[in-house]
């Protein structure tokens, strides 16, 4: 179904993109693969195209681009070539929002100019006992003239030892009686600090180029200028994001199925079993004639939400939607387009089968399907 | 999330509707389900408020108004008040356009002010022993002067006892050794005329309200100015109108599962169970949850359809999607509904039963959803 | 799979109830559907068969058969033969238990007879405002001399109309703040009596044999010798039967799966679309194949949880398991294979169609997929 | 639901088993899947323990002992603990049947005890242009003097580098014209023998234990007395042993699912979230219930499946039914159970997270549940 969501700009612009990732990641991505993380002087690279914090505005190195449409562009060719380099949304996509929303004039000069050429963030959130319960956070920071001291432990924290900055999220006082969401507070570690450690990569079934490790911050010092926004408000900052995350979650998830989709054809067309195209089989047809179907929705349903974001019209709830949906969409369609593969797709030089072991994270990264019902049936008056 | 298909007008036209059918059909619905068929009086009603042949040019009596958006809000009010009545797009939304496409000057002038005022259609195709095989039929009509003297027997003839005038598809003459497809004929019959029985009417699972029947003809006298396009040609007829006719399921499926998500949403925040309301169970919110979500997906693809149908955009195998999605989808979520309303929901004065057995039938009519998969695994080169 | 649950006397039992049924019910089925139920005089052929009351001992003249097997035996052969009459199990399967574990002595021998001979039993426990949730019945009996005056309204009673005795839970005492529990009584009202009035049919997607009432009693005098148990105890006694009634379901819908996988089967292999048997479509295969698994995975269970029954080891939650397990099975199955169907299947005069519609209560009564999850998640320490 | 299938002589040998898996490979498990094998020592000892290749006849070594409970125990006890050794069966499962078919006198008393004693087997079959399509198969072998000289490639050979001997499939003549299958012919190869090489290993998904690569013959000599069976006839010979081998992989996939419901029941009950245990939501009992019923149906199929098995009347269709019942439904409830561990589920020291990358295979290996469907459409008469 054609798609109208894109003008010719974004279309010349794509065509740049596909281009980038055809010469500077499709030869590598084996490579990276290997390393388990993309090195960092790609991430420059990509800076130097001026993509990387595409919403940076422009007196801080940036492209100044408020239009969503530009970052699903990225996403959608990242997943076409079949690669997906160190889950390369992390930074700029979900953690460079709370610089933009939050850092004041002198931290917006001070840092901006560095994520636009490329500096990779971070940010330290969920610890071992706590889960996605912020409230239960205990990584603490004392402060101490002027400096924060930290120390604590986090768990799952992707770009660990790329990142050049981290936002962590820690206790500043304890929680007060009445609610257990006040005290926390975001502190931007640099993560050359002395007493920060990157301790284990935690093996993953997929994504193996981007580095999730558990992480300890001991007596860490963090200058009191590295306070974003205001102390104690953490929990209040937290979730601004989080539709613009998911968001992108759901643009990513359908350029997922949408890959796959037509990997899948590629193979069927040129796989010939029994002296028969895969092809020319009904249930290959109705398979995949199923996949599209189910894509497209889920096309229209992204594509929609995108021109509402950047219409600023996108509630809490069309971003849980469109999550929600196009997560479970995407584990449904690349698990069938896994399946016409026969054994081929189990073995991971295939890009349908490391699309299928990285996609099932996609259902709980960013909020679970679980949450996002909840967040749904709550706009619904349930 | 909020839909931008519709302006203004559109709004004001759907308040006139809602109004209408809340006013005229709402309460008398249970005596038309009883007596199995929509008063014509009904019709020509409908027809006196102008929205009957819609898009009969004005000089015909008609609203001359090309947008499908219009049939579309109809539909959608139909189903959000719940009932269905008579099948109510089978007329003008399902047979009108062949005689739009197809009919010459005269005929126009004679045929459509009629069904502008309300005079119902029929298309008497499905034969017996011939199902969906177009080739296979064998009603027959031979040419005798200035008439076309008809024999033969149909099924499955929905508004077979309400319609005034009936477009018959039969053969001329015997199909050529080449093309099976070749022979057949329309011709535009009137009801009353002699040698035409309605026999048996079929019951079915819904549908109460659209009577769909078993005929035939014996020696019927067709006059030959009642031939529709050319002799022979039909089958090449045929196929025409089916994208439309699809689209029209789509919006009509998707406003049936709107439509049951709110009664499903008003029972279990009134209905208690165990001291709590029903709406109060996690799994209460998360179905419900995930119908809004698969029925707002189907509604983004569907608006899109009918954006790109307005726009002379919308292909076949675009047609065949939003077909089987809608269908599909509403399938899942009434089903899911009813299951919500305990076993208040297999009594039919509920509207989720209805719905329920209503819907059923969409999954066939207007092309299975085997044959919708078959055009788009056709459209992706398979 | 071959079956090994039954031996070769449950075989020659079976031969006869399958030619009793292919004799006595399959040529009067339509015309009982038209009447919305089953004549008395047709439970008395039954009855004499020797088989309405199976499991009554044979001094009450029943035939004094323990094991469920030849219950399950009827059951398949009713659904075999695409027949469901008048819900056949309700009074024998699901009502006796509470006479042949409740009754005393004298109570014995004054009904069991009757019930061997064919008359049928009714039990009255769901009211307009209290669904599922016994605690909130308000129907109330007081004593007066020797006798119950029973006061109040039901709904959904099945067998309302033909029932000689109908079992009436009914309120004897408020319900102590402690447990609102107690206070529940069973008492035997005799139909005949003053006072009950059966009211309004209601009308279901299906089931049309069955006759589902609204129904009231108004100051009916019932002897205390009429008692059910002890007074105050019925809320006890009332789960004392639901395992077996629903493993009574699952038999049930496994047979009606079976039954649609046998109608479609026949159905595919000679019916033509383009040329060539429905059958010969790989779809068509790949889903009879699903469906076929599907029957046979339940069908092991359903055949494990009969031999449990039979040697006393059945927990509730295994009942449950075979429940929700079967009910949600055959609701799928029979929805692919009445889709094979084409239009035909949304036809009540074809089997499947009717199944459809019949099915569809399963999941719902004698407690929902839902109340089903609940109680195994509880076996499981949840 | 209770299981009736073993006796306690085979709970005996369960106790075994457990507790030889928790001493002896649960602690060194996370080594093997480093290592990408398991060491040729392990199997020994498992030889030792007098159960890798179960039922080899006593006088060869072997146990004797031709239930297959004793394999399906073994099985069991592997999957419970959440390890998957190397792919397990597929020595003594799936190839020793060959030997056991095939060999004759001579050649038993030359290969079974070193398989007794936990000698691995390997199976050379797919070629990379073949796939599934035995008769497309070109490794050739020709005849000189008292040898066979074998030149070709082979791709997806598990075990290829801890095999001590490997059943290769080969061409000793052209297919002829009529029947493509002829010409087919199974040689025994030493592993050591000059001209074989093991070259890439495939990286998989899952099954990080099981060496899975790709072997080339360049004028490899094998004795003319490795002849298994007779020149010519490995077709027919290679769907022989087929039936059990999908019963091993129902049994597995059964087994995967039971310990994946119980990974997840503990951790839903030990992990908490917003202040309560993840169990105490209803949607995780639901879920944990769904998969508990599923799980127990499958298990229910399998214990018939095993019992006929050993009665010898599972057809190849009842084979098929549950293998595509079971590796379905283990799919299904893995994802399900993974979903309850959140991100802890897609960390690969999570036995949660391998099970699920490891199960994905089971929907391929062994014929597709495609091929499945087909052998079951096929015994229905489709």
């Amino acid at each position: 179904m054609k798609r109208t969501v894109y003008n010719e700009d974004h279309e010349a612009f794509r065509k740049t993109i596909r281009e980038f990732i055809a010469r500077e990641v499709v030869p590598v991505f084996p490579e990276w693969e290997k390393q388990g993380c993309v090195p960092r002087e790609f991430h420059h690279k990509f800076g130097a195209l001026g993509i990387s914090g595409f919403d940076i505005p422009e007196e801080y190195g940036g492209a100044g681009e408020v239009s969503y449409r530009y970052n699903a562009i990225i996403t959608e060719e990242v997943f076409a070539a079949g690669v997906n380099f160190g889950n390369w949304n992390m930074s700029t996509g979900i953690i460079l929002p709370y610089l933009l929303d939050l850092a004041n004039e002198e931290q917006r000069r001070r840092w901006l100019p560095g994520i636009a050429a490329g500096d990779q963030l971070a940010i330290a959130m969920t610890e071992p006992g706590a889960g996605s319960d912020l409230a239960g956070i205990t990584t603490s920071a004392r402060r101490e003239g002027e400096y924060y001291v930290l120390n604590g432990a986090k768990t799952f924290i992707s770009n660990s030892s790329v990142a050049t900055l981290m936002i962590v999220v820690c206790r500043t006082s304890a929680p007060s009686a009445e609610d257990r969401r006040t005290g926390l507070t975001l502190l931007v570690m640099d993560t050359s600090s002395e007493g920060f450690q990157v301790h284990r990569r935690l093996e993953k079934i997929g994504l193996k180029t981007s580095d999730t490790c558990e992480i300890s911050f001991t007596e860490v010092k963090i200058p009191v200028e590295n306070l974003l926004g205001e102390e104690g408000q953490a929990f209040g900052y937290l979730g601004r994001n989080l539709p613009r995350e998911r968001l992108g979650l759901a643009v990513q998830t359908c350029a997922q199925a949408a890959a796959a989709i037509d990997f899948a054809r590629d193979y069927v067309r040129h796989r010939e079993i029994f002296g028969k195209s895969v092809a020319s089989f009904q249930n290959t047809k109705f398979v995949l004639a199923e996949c599209a179907t189910e894509q497209a929705a889920a096309q229209a349903l992204v594509d929609k939400a995108v021109e509402l974001e950047d219409a600023g019209e996108l509630t809490p709830a069309d971003a849980a939607m469109a999550k929600v949906f196009c997560t479970e969409m995407a584990g449904r369609v690349i698990d069938k387009c896994l399946q016409l593969h026969g054994g081929y797709g189990y073995v991971l030089e295939y890009p349908i089968a490391r699309l299928y072991a990285d996609t099932r994270i996609s259902r709980i990264v960013g909020g679970t399907s679980e949450v996002m019902k909840t967040i749904i049936a709550k706009s619904m008056g349930l």
